[in-house]
């Protein structure tokens, strides 16, 4: 099992594609490479294009006697600048970094304010208008539990069941300007965070209310929903087992 | 008077010189075009090749009667992405950046682990050794108070008297790997940040002691004081008049 990190911004997302750069990809090749065999890897989330994580899981079967520490450094030297393994460890061989994943927390960054920090626009996305935090809050909160969250999905996506279940969902400011939506579920639909948090910021500016939220909660329609968030403010920030 | 971030990594310092990129080359440019005339700035920090700042302040005379919410925002929209102004406003004509600044705040950031993370490596150096804190803060404190801090500055440079101010140096932990080095001072000679956590990094990792700090000061020799830290880690943080 490793725990990686990793800048989104130049690649076409985690899942392996023909002809484009993808994190797994990356991945899957570094590995391959030092083990001298084809390996396939399992992970905890299927992150977008330019999402980032600070905290992704994956597992691969490796029949070699390997010294971890060495394996993680001679990995890293041969990863990308924007990919990093921050751990690496044996875990017993049922473990399945997608399968044994109890809950996912994504984080979004919002700059809230009339500049937008060179440090944090890879990372962020600007609002200026001014947000209502108290709102924002009763919007996140009336998303928690339970439920069917077909308006909150791409509509491209073929997610039969669109049940899922949020533990939590908060929003707190970091410092003066910068807001962090945090939101923990068992599994996400395609889109689900940048969807929710792109509604939510909607009634953060005052472009819709709080009904508006119940109704696409109970409308299950991709249209009653907001925007899709984009995905540069967007991380995979922790995975629970 | 305007407040500025940049992200130092693709410039040659701040300050204008020919045939490079410099931050003040670009803001002269930006600045120059939109009032249509040659304009020149004064400047709180001379910050070196590589150096970033989350506050840096610079001042210039405009005879034209501006709408300043309106003149940041175009300007923004000129300046290379890598450079931001942060706040616009008018100062007394007597104010000039440098020479009314009465004490300058730089910040290190070091991190203190087995990876570097792909979000800090452009803001930050490695250092995978232990560093012992509490020796660390002692070093800094050794270097508060009015003295001759000419071991602590660059062979090459021309300041002639290198008697300095420091007000304040912290070290502390932002979280679990990351540490930050603060320090206050009326102004700072060559290179002088770089070398001084340069060689409170060697005491930290058990390099040297705490009384060759002391020889290194009463020595006013370059050669008896640590390594120069690499640029990329040190910001300009804060300027007050």
């Amino acid at each position: 099992m490793a725990v990686l990190e990793y800048d989104g911004t130049c690649y076409f997302g985690f899942q392996i594609q023909p002809g484009v750069k993808t994190i797994e990809g990356e991945l899957v090749k570094a590995i391959s490479t030092l083990l001298r065999e084809n390996v396939e890897i399992s992970y905890a989330g299927r992150t977008d294009a330019g999402v980032h994580a600070t905290h992704q899981v994956i597992n691969f079967k490796v029949d070699k006697d390997l010294n971890l520490y060495e394996f993680k450094w001679r990995l890293n030297s041969i990863l990308p600048e924007d990919i990093v393994v921050k751990e690496i460890s044996r875990v017993d061989s049922v473990f399945d970094a997608r399968k044994s994943a109890k809950w996912r927390e994504y984080s979004y960054l919002v700059v809230n304010g009339n500049y937008q920090s060179v440090f944090l626009k890879r990372y962020s996305i600007l609002v200026v208008k001014d947000l209502d935090l108290r709102l924002m809050r009763k919007a996140a909160k009336m998303l928690v539990g339970e439920k069917d969250f077909k308006s909150f999905c791409s509509s491209e996506s073929k997610d039969g069941n669109t049940v899922r279940k949020i533990r939590s969902f908060t929003v707190d400011k970091l410092k003066d300007n910068l807001l962090v939506f945090k939101v923990v579920a068992n599994s996400f639909l395609q889109h689900m965070v940048r969807i929710m948090v792109g509604t939510i910021l909607e009634i953060g500016i005052g472009k819709r209310d709080l009904t508006s939220l119940k109704t696409a909660l109970n409308g299950k329609d991709r249209k009653l929903a907001g925007k899709t968030a984009p995905a540069k403010g967007l991380f995979l920030t922790n995975v629970v087992y």
